[in-house]
């Protein structure tokens, strides 16, 4: 059971649709063979916008740089923040090799010469082992296919088709009104290894038919990813693809939001929504993961204090390990805590387990306390934990996700590449 | 077979003896119970020198430090860096109570009445759970036949003592030669998980018989341990307790080292060995671990650039899997490269996997080279394995130590209060 829970927020509803939730997005994911695979997964897929799209993204901060994240870097630069569609892979990352540039250059011009436009319009995320030459043939052969079929509901083609060691599609959309406007925003990623919390993270995309300049969905998009994808951390490896990509075509008529006010923050309140559930989504699916951590740091100094500690407490290998085995070994969480960097005392530290299985105080004032290891076990048994730290020593608050560490993560990860 | 392979160096033998192989040190380590154990493995141990000793210590630069850390520095302070001995346990960290420091300072109380000394001139360090209320009785109990037991051939009771998770003890010491006096440098240390780079690190009682100044047996540690311990990772996790102290009772009767030159470059390099092959030893039998790994980085543009780089490739668990599964997956190696906080240029980048069983070039110019996957197997059979990483941007190097991650980790840190 890899699904998570979802919160509600007033004004917003979850929708079907992915990627196709917004108007005007058409997708498709078909099976190419990037390497052969018996099971004939897609790995190929294309995002389209019936008209051009603002689009903008954040990438991998690694210095080893894929040749995809190169590209559409260079897009964007060239076209000043437009696309009119993006194209991904998975089963080849096609990072480390000589002719990288040239190939994913070369994706972009098959997908624009379908659609009819600039290849510049064109973005492209790929992903899968890192150093192994990217095979163009299946994509000629196939180009004409995943054009062809195309379709409004392609969404989930399309998410299948980006998945990786990923057990499960990750899809998530919101309807919204804005000026009495229907307004959606929806989004695929894939995750599941190779994830740090210090970057853009993993392959996204997400589409919107909002009206919204460049520079306003840059922003809400740097915002954003800074409290969601930037929060959530898998393995401490920081991939050297990581694209998150958002396109907006403004098909939703509303009044174009140009400067900060109510329809920005709407805006951004979805966007959170979308991503926020994306990244819960990819840490309950974390590589042999089975359960989803939350770290929730409480009453900090300062926002970067308590993010800092979550982080550091959602990346302790011995406490990923500890839940794995329903071992409130709380020890371990304030060690983490204490190696974050990030300023707070000792003596007003507090933590608290939590999950549907009820609620345990096990540290108060810096210290242990007595707490029934029944109830522990409890909390532990859940497959999506709480881990409440409340510093005490100020306002702030900010949270991280990630999972447990298992046997699986070893075993997916001892044979990646056959 | 957790042994490592020793490099010999000119003008230094290996001895045996550990803690005690410098005149006038003995030790003891018995069963207490601090926490019930059927094997009755030792859990507290005293190490005495005969008469006072230069002492210096470095620590753990975990924010949350154990009792026995604040004690042992409030003693050092106190004493203005002296020391007749040093009590150690495991089964227990005493970190995170509120009664931690007075049963710190108990201990060390007991310990120096025994003696007839100062408490102050008792360090003490301690390992085990975090959170656990410190049981005081054992050591009531047994301090006596502790102190009654010393003996100059007592160092493997007392390495036995320190052992966690540890699966075997961690004892070296060299002799040499100063002035034509012999010289020994002898040390002990515990390891095993929750060990991390940016500190002091694990466990960790150095004896010498050299005669040095307080002030340069300070520089001394602090220049080795950079290059040592500092450079040892096998979680990521740092812990609450780390201890790393050298006491020093210059009864070999050489002309007290008192500043730079000659004798202290050579009494530095004695430290290096000593303190490099327990580092090699807490790799190699890391928690879980099958291999020791090792990351050489050459061609650095300064050592800040080299050795993050090496800790970097060493930390990525992604690589430590992979090497767990004898797999030549260099793309996660280049991967953990990128993310290092190291000025480098890819495009200059060579690795190359080295051991026991041959070598194989995986990268060359920062992209992949055609090689053959039976020779890289065979290179990754053995269990100490080289990744050689050539940054061909200047001259400086260095050398990061750390394990593979294994099913048997997880194993061992699921379930690790019980």
């Amino acid at each position: 059971m890899k699904e998570i829970k979802k919160i509600q927020y007033a004004g917003f509803s979850y929708i079907n649709g992915g990627v196709c939730a917004a108007k005007g997005f058409r997708a498709n994911g078909l099976y190419t063979g990037i390497k052969e695979n018996p099971t004939k997964k897609p790995d190929l897929c294309l995002v389209v916008s019936d008209q051009i799209c603002r689009a903008v993204a954040v990438f991998t901060q690694n210095k080893v740089q894929a040749a995809p994240v190169t590209v559409s870097k260079r897009h964007l630069q060239q076209t000043g923040g437009t696309a009119h569609g993006m194209i991904l892979n998975s089963k080849n990352a096609n990072a480390c090799n000589a002719d990288g540039v040239e190939k994913s250059e070369r994706m972009c011009q098959l997908a624009a010469e379908k659609i009819g436009v600039d290849a510049a319009e064109i973005l492209i995320a790929q992903t899968g082992v890192i150093g192994q030459i990217m095979p163009i043939k299946p994509m000629e052969k196939n180009i004409d296919a995943l054009y062809q079929g195309l379709s409004y509901d392609g969404n989930e083609k399309a998410a299948i088709a980006i998945m990786t060691t990923d057990t499960v599609k990750k899809e998530v959309a919101v309807e919204f009104q804005l000026d009495g406007k229907i307004c959606h925003i929806g989004g695929m990623g894939k995750g599941s290894g190779m994830i740090c919390p210090n970057m853009a993270t993993t392959l996204n995309v997400i589409t919107t038919d909002c009206a919204i300049s460049t520079e306003m969905l840059q922003k809400a998009l740097d915002s954003v990813v800074k409290v969601t994808y930037n929060c959530l951390y898998i393995d401490g490896d920081q991939s050297t693809n990581d694209t998150c990509a958002v396109l907006a075509n403004g098909f939703a008529e509303n009044v174009e939001i140009d400067g900060e006010g109510e329809a920005y923050d709407k805006f951004c309140q979805a966007l959170f929504i979308v991503m926020s559930n994306i990244t819960k989504m990819l840490a309950k699916d974390g590589e042999g993961a089975t359960k989803l951590l939350e770290c929730n740091v409480t009453g900090g100094k300062t926002w970067e204090d308590a993010l800092a500690i979550a982080k550091s407490v959602i990346a302790s290998d011995l406490l990923k390990c500890a839940m794995f085995g329903e071992d409130a070994n709380w020890g371990r969480i304030l060690c983490a805590i204490g190696y974050a960097p990030a300023e707070f005392t000792l003596e007003h530290v507090a933590v608290t387990l939590e999950s549907s299985g009820g609620s345990v105080k096990v540290c108060e004032n810096g210290a242990g306390v007595a707490f029934s290891e029944e109830a522990a076990k409890k909390v532990l048994e859940a497959d999506e934990i709480q881990i409440q730290v409340d510093l005490a020593d100020g306002t702030a608050k900010a949270t991280a996700w990630g999972c447990d560490l298992t046997y699986d993560y070893v075993k997916i990860n001892s044979d990646y590449r056959t």
